[in-house]
């Protein structure tokens, strides 16, 4: 709870109309896009502009009150869950695109802008932002940043932290300190740019952000590739790659969701088959029909059944669509649906996804697997119901197993969601305890007193999905 | 001095012929490639392995003496010089190429890998390793990755921060610590990986590197364009961007640059110009040739006196050699060269140019310009001579002034060379104090009794080079 006092001083920093500390104000904030995580704030802010934001920090430092920023609220790690109370911060007043420098080929931006918004901004000027996260409709770009958010042409483009070049950053001491800029190059000191990409808000809250961006591809062709043989769909992506073509998409998508996908999207995917690969390549129309001529070869070489080329830009952007909407699709089958983002070395994709169908058998699942097979990255994603709390623990189980194979195949815990709440408990998988105790001394450096985005990244017990209360 | 029972303890982990501390041995590691610095170690060690460094680190980290990891001391921000006495660390021993991985575009190597051998490595494996810096033939990675290098293909394809994907690093404390791996993506914590590449060694010392790799282009053509007006040969720099095409290269080279070059390497550069761009761009025949003759109409556009295409390999690659060798050129000429390297958005290239010419005249100097200028990076270099006091103190403030300028325009004071001990005084000029606060806050918290590198990126004090003893 704010004491009144803070609450009067927090009314006279942003106005009145822009705090609300209602029961229901309060109840919006309080979950995210994760299933199964819930806590109640004890106040929403929305603050006008990075002045506001400093005296916001500044107050919540010496009074010791959590800060979740949060954008659209659409990560899949419970990261802007208000776990340990406090404010949620608000960017619904700081969405404003403040340029488009085609000299320079940048983007400046206000956290709040919509991802897709800006996207469109910039396409409209021939140029093109690469990191396309699935929920970019409605994430905005500083939930992005915070997320390092990937999406489905980072095969070929990266992600979103290979476009960050320069940040406004308030820190938790309420300190604004500006890094990088419209610069190709800068090595003045610590890369602090990157270290906040991804830092899931726990290191100060972001501002304002330069983003840099590329010429627009000249064009684009997409193709779907069908299988009777998971393995096999797999074996084509590391061939692919390894026969020196990188593509800007190449999707995995299994029978189990490319079924319910077909139910809910009605685009005429194929359902009979086991699994389907969806490439896309951009670039010089010639460059482009070659290498989807050559990547056609290598799939049925590596026993596709057949290969369907989209023959129009509609066609194209069903199945991209389809691709997109999978996890809204996959919603729809099942109250509650827990999608999570393994990683792999892309040479492992074909031996982690066969495992993720032998712990889905052994734990009785329901699990779909789709995802950025190209990056290695893919989406286990289990149908179940929170109220059958018995389903639930075997999930859990079921995830711990999956995380553990991934990091036997010098993998990762997480590739594009973040660790948030979810994956805390598993992080040291990954990283070892000394690699969280290098990780942990940097996150008190820079924030002492804990205030921004607490309880996330570091777990504070072995506390897993299954135990929390909602 | 290292006292008798620590030397034997040193003796004891690297074995008696790993440990130098003979005047004369510690005299070779007491500077590196950066004029006017100079300061004995107290010893030289060579470790074996990662098990070898992380025992000397503990014990150094015990005892309170500096330790500064150096490649070949290539560097011109006298980051490896020991300012503070302590251990040079060397990796003569570790300088194995461990795996060139070609389903996942990977190689991973050990820090004392000259960058060259290893790019010819997986280039005979049809594999491009894009940074190359301009000691890439003596460098090594180890280096290059503290640094966080550049080099002459850095405007299409970025740093060696974009392509490394995973170290291995002893931290001050000694605990051994794995970030990434062979993975497109990982967002399992903050992102330590990049936090170390230009960290300058004061974070812990990097005892392997995987790196990312990408398909080696099918073709390349180099052009040389021919200026008599420096403010159109930076004027066609953004102009070339701005209409959306992104060369592999776009050096620019002043006609003082020029005429030095041309006397060192005789390859019959013109010197009767008064600016050349050295433009290459890679990929498809077909969009290289496209691109090469867009770039030629657009250069002469903006009044280049005239545009010559290398004709064969030997030409192209006698005009990137002479790029390369300018450093070395202009080093015959005067026995002090002070290489800078202030950055700008490349759209204020052009006013960068005319500023340092400006400044140059106000205090005197000889000062030749060239560099990636693509990249808004500019090396203006001052042939000088330390033993003319008076000159010195001007080239000091006439530094001051350009890092200055740089700033004014969006800029940064140090694109690809790193702060060192040289720019250690100006940092502030980029970061503020609160920017400086907040890097100082991660290095106390990840190298409590600063024995990594110390001295090398903050001042102690506002010492500049001028006042510097040799």
């Amino acid at each position: 709870m704010l004491s009144q006092e803070i609450k009067l001083k927090l009314i006279q920093i942003v106005g009145p109309e822009n705090f609300d500390d209602t029961k229901v104000g309060r109840l919006v904030y309080s979950y995210d896009a994760t299933p199964m995580f819930q806590s109640l704030p004890d106040g929403v802010i929305a603050p006008r502009n990075t002045g506001e934001v400093s005296y916001i920090v500044k107050l919540c430092n010496e009074r010791r009150i959590p800060i979740v920023p949060r954008g659209s609220g659409t990560n899949l790690c419970a990261g802007t869950c208000p776990t340990e109370g406090g404010l949620v911060l608000l960017f619904k007043h700081m969405n404003a695109i403040l340029e488009i420098d085609e000299e320079n080929l940048t983007v400046t931006v206000q956290p709040g802008v919509i991802t897709l918004d800006m996207i469109h901004a910039v396409e409209s000027k021939g140029l093109f932002y690469p990191p396309d996260p699935s929920s970019m409709k409605i994430s905005t770009l500083g939930g992005n940043i915070n997320e390092n958010s990937g999406g489905l042409r980072g095969l070929k483009y990266g992600v979103t932290r290979d476009y960050v070049i320069g940040l406004e950053i308030v820190l938790a001491n309420g300190e604004i300190i500006r890094t990088g800029g419209k610069l190709a190059k800068d090595v003045a000191g610590y890369d602090l740019t990157r270290l906040m990409v991804g830092s899931e808000g726990t290191l100060g809250i972001i501002t304002e952000a330069t983003l840099k961006l590329i010429p627009t591809p000249e064009s684009k062709m997409t193709m779907l590739v069908h299988y009777q043989d998971i393995e096999a769909a797999a074996k084509s992506v590391s061939t692919i790659i390894a026969n020196k073509i990188i593509p800007t998409t190449l999707e995995f998508l299994d029978q189990p969701t490319l079924k319910l996908v077909e139910e809910y999207s009605q685009i005429g995917l194929p359902t009979d088959v086991k699994a389907v690969l969806l490439i896309e390549q951009d670039g010089p129309i010639k460059v482009v029909k070659q290498d989807i001529e050559k990547m056609s070869r290598l799939c049925v070489q590596e026993r596709a059944v057949s290969v369907k080329i989209a023959t129009s830009e509609e066609e194209a952007d069903g199945l991209r669509t389809a691709r997109r909407t999978a996890l809204s699709a996959l919603a729809r089958f099942k109250p509650t649906i827990i999608l999570e983002d393994a990683t792999v070395p892309r040479s492992e994709v074909a031996k982690m996804v066969i495992a993720i169908n032998e712990i889905a058998e052994k734990y009785q699942l329901n699990i779909c697997t789709f995802g950025h097979a190209g990056d290695g990255n893919l989406h286990p994603t289990c149908l179940t119901d929170v109220r059958n709390h018995e389903e639930i623990e075997q999930v859990e189980k079921a995830f711990e197993e999956i995380f553990m194979k991934a990091i036997e195949l010098g993998g990762t815990i997480t590739g594009e969601h973040g660790v948030g709440t979810v994956k805390a408990p598993y992080l040291e998988l990954k990283l070892g305890q000394a690699g969280i105790a290098a990780m942990k001394a940097i996150k008190d450096s820079l924030d002492p007193n804990n205030i921004m985005n607490p309880g996330k990244m570091f777990a504070k017990d072995s506390r897993k999905r299954v135990v929390v209360t909602t």
